[in-house]
């Protein structure tokens, strides 16, 4: 990893998270000339959901951000492992899912936790274009996922 | 602004809202080559929701449609401030979000005010690939949200 | 069509669909450099919606992912109509919009029925990044939507 992302995860008392490979038949990552795409990730440990329920039922917005937070640590992990951070120019667009139930109107809130990860870590190249929506239900019943496009540095 | 630009909205009769920045650690727009990401937007007056609630329930698709049209000159007034709409050469992508509660079915419709709103606007440019679902609750219960990528003119 | 897709799809007794125009103002497929964005794309047959309802409720996941893979159908019949198959280099991103009732998450299960098409259909180049989503309701109350960008072959 690069050193000044390493530096700044640990003062940040961060960690990424292992980039376990999808268990369907798609890929973590893939590349448009200098545009990346990264699937879909959700807030797991281990493989398997860290977080579960909707937001308006049975987790908050505080836990919410939590969830956000940990599926933004998942994406720059599979930046890291198929891209390396130090190839990504910048994250250019968020795209924030959250389970809502029951009148929940929130969503920024939650999704906050995503953003401000992204900046903690990448500083300057974290800043996005963003867009949060409430969605019926989420894969494993988790409260977040979330959908990152980034840049790929100029011949990396 | 543009004078053809101005021409066609004053001939239309309409006004772009002022471009508000957004109220949480996002950016309004962020560019990756001759690619344009504009964060979600809805449909607001004065910085607060201009409609609220769920189609299929306290909406009905003619408010739906004039709530899209509303986040569609969103669109445009966040393009106008931090680009220049002269700068931008197409309308790329739409995704319309739209809330949808008690079995609503015609998110198309809706997403109509917007795809109208584009072309009405920007002409050949504002013509547009699009996609339109139903979701469960947006941010401060409003109805309409739209995403948008566009296309910056080359050099701009 | 190109001869080497045409066999594939012979070979798996499978056939493109009709790429009806959008009934709506939009356009079926646009281009931005190398980057296509292909609208939103149901499960249709004679243009009316071939599967109705949602997972969870009317709708169990082998008829989601059947639903799934004719959606994925009719994003390539899309690029084979405007754009024409040989010129895609590669389906980059896909989204799966899964109309989700009842606490359904198996989101991912359904949507495998596109991913495997565009594997099957176009091998290597069929290899994509993927989020799947449970959304409330889709138009027509189909249980599932696609949405697909695809990469242009240089120069064509």
């Amino acid at each position: 990893m690069d050193r000044a992302i390493a530096e700044r995860l640990s003062a940040l008392g961060l960690e990424l998270p292992e980039a376990a490979p999808p268990r369907h038949p798609y890929e973590p990552v893939t590349r448009l000339g200098a545009v990346l795409f990264v699937s879909g990730q959700t807030p797991k440990r281990g493989g398997a959901p860290a977080y579960r329920g909707r937001l308006g039922e049975d987790v908050d917005v505080e836990v919410g951000r939590e969830a956000a937070r940990l599926a933004a640590l998942h994406c720059l992990a599979v930046l890291e492992a198929h891209v390396g951070l130090e190839r990504v120019e910048k994250i250019a667009k968020v795209n924030g899912y959250v389970a809502s139930g029951n009148g929940f109107v929130d969503q920024p809130s939650v999704v906050n936790g995503a953003s401000e990860a992204f900046v903690d870590v990448l500083g300057e190249a974290g800043k996005h274009a963003r867009t949060a929506i409430g969605v019926s239900w989420l894969p494993g019943n988790v409260p977040v996922e979330l959908e990152v496009v980034a840049q790929a540095r100029d011949g990396a």
